[in-house]
């Protein structure tokens, strides 16, 4: 977090793929207006005419630190994250030029989050030591969140990738989120070190070695640790982290949905509605993922940031803070530096 | 089911390893005395004298179906799945013993589920044409259950097991729970076929051979689908399996913790007391595992089932009671036959 909580010190604007995600520019034009209002200068990329039609909706952008870098092309949801190659003038592919170029601190995107990963590692490489960059994500959990990777980048890994994953991810806490000393938890089938799959064995022999020499290893986690938050950081292979992911986020939706149900008898009278509406909001917010606003691609040598292409205005804005805060902590220098060979 | 639900026609007895599970002898005598009540004979394996005093406290047992079978040795929980070799006094060994001489129509036990996988394997086998057993369990769903293997007996996996339990698990529905023709998902990282890790490339393609020839195929699900109830079962690797396992547990109870938190104030008034407390009581019930009982050893030539260490009387005689009906319905005949090479 920066010294001054909300308000960052950013003067590079960050590039916002404007047209990206399920709902297109208006979510995001208007998370950009209230990032803009809390003093992060955004350029919005997308169809030029389109865009400034949609800040025209909003009284007193004109005099925001916006701007609209056009794009007449986009990559739809539906299309091959390897449609991005060649496709110079797709939105995402503008983003991560700006941030190539130096013209912007960092590129967010709503959008094909395949497409968005192809084009951050085409245009912007990786930082020195990382074989595979992985998608850093945080769920809630009972300390308050916990920081799992990868959610899908990888779906086939080698040991060596979840060791440097969890550097990385350290690097972040530390520099993003000012945790000083997390821990990192290894998902596994059973605490002990001898249990798991071939790729976990070796992996946990790896960070063993790590412990105390950039990371801070607690040891073997299991499912259950992820909602109690027993570390502070979990890594994982991209395929069971995207099973992990998408299955905490629809159970959450199932669990709520029969806890409503159940309670639906007392949501019709006025007192039973008094008494229990509030708490289910008050959870609602809990478990909302536009809080996090996006996950970061972890390791590519620059900063990009994947989000929720059913993202509302909320989570693009605090996509836009969270990346605002990356670039002042100059989060990709710390990463060099934390992986460069000794 | 049977025909008349509840009421199971077994009369070969379960062997069930009483002293296994956190609690001891207590939930496994109470369960079993239970399971004797709804018509299931059963032999209460332990030691002679604790379980004859654990009878004791219920009165009328005596004329119950229950005898003890003398076993003086125990795998404790801390111990190593491969300690069960040439532990022939261990109660696990006894119960699977009992099953492969003809005397039990099937092994339940609440203990040490690596050394219950290994005692059934050695002293039962395998069926012809399953190169790995694996263990099935149920989760809730919005549909009522999900059938999700394998849940830990396997870390690491070839697509032919994925493909193997498929087949497995499509004619235990049909035999033990009623389902005439069940759908069968791959858990993936995405719908498309051609997304996912190399093993679920694979196994996409043997399962899409199999469709209509013992199976249903649906194609790939994701983490989201298992709580919606999208298929009826849901194939995976050990490791993934266990994981979402855990996960699934671990996210409900913090989830309704949550829950009961937020609704502190309503739970504390009077009224608040009345509209939320059988809404709550009626929810734990669905989640609870206990419903289900037992996870069943498949693929084992012979029935076993292991349960919760923290199963309680309920949790074990519904697994008793699976366990007669998985024998009155002649599972691992029905099993061979399905898998036979034609």
């Amino acid at each position: 977090m920066s010294a001054e909580p909300g308000t960052p010190k950013t003067t590079l604007p960050i590039a916002l793929d404007a047209v990206g995600g399920d709902h297109g520019a208006a979510p995001n034009v208007e998370g950009a207006v209230q990032a803009a209002r809390a003093g992060v200068p955004v350029l919005l990329v997308g169809p030029r005419v389109a865009l400034h039609a949609e800040l025209g909706k909003h009284p007193g952008s004109a005099s925001l630190p916006l701007d609209v870098v056009d794009a007449s092309d986009v990559i739809g949801m539906e299309e091959h994250a390897s449609d991005v190659r060649g496709r110079t003038g797709a939105s995402i592919n503008v983003c991560t030029r700006l941030v190539k170029e130096g013209r912007a601190a960092a590129a967010v995107s709503m959008g094909h989050s395949g497409a968005t990963m192809a084009s951050a590692l085409l245009t912007l490489g990786r930082v020195r030591g990382v074989d595979r960059p992985a998608i850093l994500t945080h769920l809630p959990s009972k300390q308050g969140f916990v920081t799992l990777l990868d959610v899908g980048a990888n779906a086939d890994v080698k040991a060596a990738y979840l060791a440097q994953w969890a550097r990385l991810a350290t690097v972040y806490l530390r520099v993003v989120e000012d945790r000083e000393n997390p821990t990192v938890g290894l998902l596994s089938i059973g605490e002990e070190p001898h249990k798991g799959s071939q790729l976990v064995l070796e992996a946990h022999g790896l960070l063993r070695e790590l412990h105390g020499h950039g990371i801070n290893f607690h040891g073997n986690v299991e499912g259950r640790d992820l909602f109690q938050g027993t570390t502070d950081i979990v890594v994982t292979d991209g395929f069971t982290g995207n099973v992990v992911l998408k299955l905490a986020e629809g159970e959450a939706k199932v669990l709520f949905g029969w806890v409503r149900e159940a309670l639906g008898g007392s949501l019709k009278t006025k007192v039973g509605g008094l008494l229990v509406r509030p708490a289910l909001r008050g959870l609602a917010e809990r478990m909302d993922p536009s809080t996090y606003g996006a996950s970061i691609l972890i390791g590519v040598r620059g900063l990009a940031f994947i989000g929720h292409g059913s993202a509302d205005a909320r989570a693009v804005k605090n996509a836009l803070l969270r990346a605002a805060r990356a670039h002042e902590a100059d989060l990709i220098a710390r990463l060099e530096a934390a992986l460069a060979p000794t």
